[in-house]
């Protein structure tokens, strides 16, 4: 089987996404890196690209550079993985979805809820894949609970309880650092800190799972460090279509948590809980019964829990694996062979949605608003 | 030393609360049980009591009755523990506090905040005890936290996130089971369900721990169970005097959750868990250092957390020493020896305008509104 | 029901143990502290014993005198609880057997094994109770997995691993301290410091359980403290009656444990996992299954699982409440209402074999012995 | 930078190891999957190196045909991989050192132990890589350890104890099936079942976190599924030439156990614990103090193990980056950049003389033996 070509944008050396895709791209040997545009410097990125093994032609200054070399060859990559300032995603992925390329884009996929909505008009006018990386439905023991509401083994959903919580940003000494500061500057991070950053993960593994979308919601924000103008700690109660109540904690500075994303779903037969730092179990418990820990790996899975998981029965697997997934599946969509189980377009337009809704609650002191893009209304 | 008598009201054969208060009273010797008005069966009752010990002229018929027959002996109860249904709470313990005796009421303290406010004049009038049975406080953890708070460890106080969850309502064919449907029902309820049953332990942990009283919130109920007139699960967002944030799930359809009880408290430069199924260790993270695993019984805690620890370091101590606590410290108070360190009808007070403001907040799509009972404001 | 008279020997103020037993004697009501020789130090004793309640004429001087003293009464004590040094266990057990006393022995019964062989022989020639106080083995998931052996749950019993470790004796600096050394010198100690001390727990859990004896046994012992004469870690290897195997680890510089006794029990079915820092939780595998949680509490549980547990499911029960099961099965042995589910005589004996016999092994390079008392075998 | 070639032998489609090893390979894009002799049955070995972007000519039918197509080409691979049955590892591993070629092989490293002393002359005179793959010494959590120990943040080691214990050999019924019976098959499996096939890693986790390496042990072996000839529970203990002492047990019939590899070293003035389900945290505790949770990716961690750590703080990296990370240290040397952080032939050959001299300490009903090697002593 031919290996397909995968170029990023972004992803430079020492930043924090690009190790994930890179392993995530390569582990299953489907993708080589074949070209990149990886740093705004255009030496610096140029040098990285080298010790990666993409050849020298093929390591463009810029995205737009990429966008042109890459248009015209002949074995140009196959799927381009925008992993750039967030400002930037909506504009490179369109011009790269415009141009017949299939795009891995980062979340944010886009600024605001009208460049995601020409977002989903230009993916679905291309043809071509536009994916949105919430890579944590990726992990196996996740699909399996989307599995199991699915199939009707804890009943109709009544509560999803989800946290995304952590301490890295708590250090108020810490606020003027850059590195932490731009989060929670309107400027560079837009309408949200750590809902738009963190929480919005939580929202669509809530929908994921459930099947279902949100409807409502209602926002309480706090910028906790006086100095931050975009909240640090925020609480978002919502409402799916079918009724299901939700509660979304998020916040960084939470010191202590360290990657606090767990996710409870309780339907009416059972409850269901999942904790990002220990991806490889699920706890269920039906109804009147024992909790249960279930095992990536163990006999009795659904089809696509056991596909995801690569090595036996507890020996774990993580994060950068998650994100592999992803790639295992935008492999076998590029090449015919499945329908492709990953997020898209219309994901990352309605968690866009749902962030400036939340904002604009959150302003309106919790009143309750639509969540919904306007064009899904 | 003399030991002190102790009775009890309600609390009979199969009450859930009453073992933990016989066991909360006697284990450490300084109460006896002298006396008891222990069922509305006044028959079980008095056979209930010659199990326990209690002579059989002070096993009363009713609590009028052990009002009139104590009132007059010289060896009267010191301390009487009301453990009846609630909305009996307020009469009981007005009537047993105007008639000069010490009192300790099982939660809530009362059904209206009227009564409540009554009840702390009465208090005050009386000069007696009127504590109130919010025992999670009396953990030697929580009060480490507490004094960690108090003593500036871990800085102002951001945010305090607190759960109190879970599952065994989750049942809907159990919906209809009484000893399950009477929280639901107004008529015997009051105005909320699991808001008032669980939710107000944890928003009295959070003033607790913080040294701080809750001054606004919003709040967000569900019935999940559609046949329930009252919440199973609620979300209550707030706001302490001192400006920290506040949220607060709390819900009994949590399949999974067996008593689902904890708190995380994050302060400018530390954070703090603690869960009360395992209630012997606190969950400790300084600011940009590691999370440390404080044990109680561990050198260098606080004298109020080792006086209230039993046995060495690790090996359990549980929820029925919690109670014993409160009562050592009603020994001392009543013994004059110390100043005695429990919830008091204040306390008991703000929980049930916190519950009659929180239900006003959701009937009000989650509208914030002031948590504090008229009388505080 | 008239309370029973119950009576202590050391256990005086700062004692480690002493709590445990009188909250265990106290909390349910069934024995009111009557009698003590509280102290080696008589007026010491005598002040302490006022402070919880006991008569002056009943607050002895020592246990010679508390001998005469209650021998006499028409309220004489029901049941002598012996907490003194361990060198003294045996002459006192004796005394107050052959006086027609119950006894509950701290452990170890006696020090070496004639003497508890002399016990056992004075014990059935009284007909009076003599137990031993393997607490452990009274917490209600203790009870439910011996029940689940018993019952076949788990098949047949092929490997046990027991641990009992800790440590809180692995500062070399702190080994001259007299708390600490008096554990590793034989004068004190006898032959054996940390299995004598805490795995003989383990080993008589691991009886327990299983419903078994160890037949023999083979044992490693170090002292890693080279200042210290006695062993402070071991390894003991042994078989039961029936053919299990078992190992056994135990040690006091195993820095980083608490009370890290534990103990996982594997049959041809299932296996089974309890530790006592958690001990109302039991993690329980069917072959081929899942890991389930069990609580304490949880309907379907056995009688005696039940019967011993007080307060709700996952409201935790602790240390002294285990104690406590010991005098609750006391109490309804003494008054004739049940056989008495405690650890006797045999049990005390059986245990000091094994430590002389797994000194004997240890001294001959780990060669396999006999693990029974002569009586026995 | 150049990628490097790399080729396996064995690991063939279903294999258990197979995708570890291609995910480690290729997850950081040092090597590029260039040859294979994947299967016994050449032509499926053949399909399923083309699934995997292996040329035709590079896909081999056995290994002798690689070695001869290898050995020739400018391109040959840079590193070979040995994932076959375990009985071949020598005689492949051999062949290729001698023919020039870098080798990784899998654990067992040889069947016996004049097998192992080849190896270790054979890779000496090559001048080749002979790695051995014990994996879970790349973890980087468990560098920190090893670097820990030594830059004495824990003194001197006293006791280690290590575990690694599974139960998925433990259903009796399925002792028959081939994909089971085989490790306990002297024919297939050689002297031991259980212990050479788990317990070892645990035996050289011990060796390398010690920095110190195993003199003298003592084993119980037992088969307690009676069909078995070899054992499928074991009990080692053992002292290093430092004096530490150390107790190894390992089980394949311990139900509920999925990966139970755990492993706690203890100092003169500290704890460390590690288990492979959690492979990102490492509990220490410095005597006299709290237990702290270290976390993969903290500040302060020493290089390698940031060196290894590949996403942020507390995203879960998981057993295939183990892997992987041996093939990072493997690349690093390869191209004369660092001096590679591996194991090697000495220590699979340290392991194959501890297993043949457990087995013979166990049929010597568990006498001490030396551990080591002929060529060690």
């Amino acid at each position: 089987m031919t290996k397909l070509n995968w170029g990023m944008i972004g992803g430079g050396k020492g930043s924090q996404i690009g190790p994930a895709h890179r392993m995530g791209a390569q582990a299953d040997g489907n993708f080589v890196m074949a070209a990149g545009a990886l740093d705004v410097d255009a030496e610096r990125g140029r040098a990285f690209a080298d010790t990666l093994g993409i050849a020298s032609d093929r390591a463009y200054a810029n995205w737009q550079d990429m966008l042109e070399g890459e248009r015209t060859r002949e074995d140009r990559v196959d799927l381009v993985t925008v992993a750039t300032p967030n400002a930037t995603h909506f504009e490179i992925t369109k011009a790269f979805l415009e141009a017949g390329f299939n795009v891995l884009c980062e979340k944010p996929m886009t600024m605001t809820v009208e460049e995601g909505e020409e977002i989903v008009r230009v993916a679905e006018a291309s043809g071509k894949i536009c994916a949105v990386n919430y890579c944590y439905s990726a992990y196996p023991m996740v699909r399996e609970m989307r599995h199991m509401v699915a199939t009707g083994q804890i009943g109709k959903v009544r509560t999803i309880v989800a946290n995304f919580s952590h301490g890295h940003h708590g250090d108020a000494g810490d606020a003027d650092n850059p590195r932490v500061r731009w989060r929670y500057d309107p400027a560079m991070a837009g309408v949200s800190g750590q809902f738009a950053d963190c929480g919005i993960h939580a929202l669509h593994m809530a929908s994921f799972i459930a099947g279902d979308e949100v409807r409502t919601l209602s926002a309480d924000f706090a910028s906790t460090i006086s100095s931050r103008e975009l909240e640090d700690d925020a609480m978002v109660n919502f409402r799916m279509e079918g009724g299901t109540v939700g509660r979304l904690w998020t916040s960084s500075v939470a010191i202590g948590r360290q990657h606090g994303f767990d996710i409870q779903v309780f339907g009416e037969t059972g409850g269901l809980r999942w904790a990002s730092e220990q991806p490889n179990q699920v706890f269920y418990t039906p109804v009147g019964g024992r909790t249960q820990i279930m095992e990536k790996g163990e006999g009795g899975l659904s089809d696509e829990a056991q596909r995801l998981s690569r090595v036996a029965i507890a020996h774990p697997e993580g994060f950068p694996l998650a994100v592999a997934n992803i790639y295992v599946d935008l492999a076998a969509k590029i090449r015919g062979e499945a329908h492709g189980d990953f997020p898209v377009a219309a994901d990352g337009l309605r968690s866009m949605a749902a962030v400036h809704q939340a904002v604009a609650s959150a302003k309106a002191d919790g009143a309750w608003v639509d969540a919904r893009p306007p064009m899904f209304r």
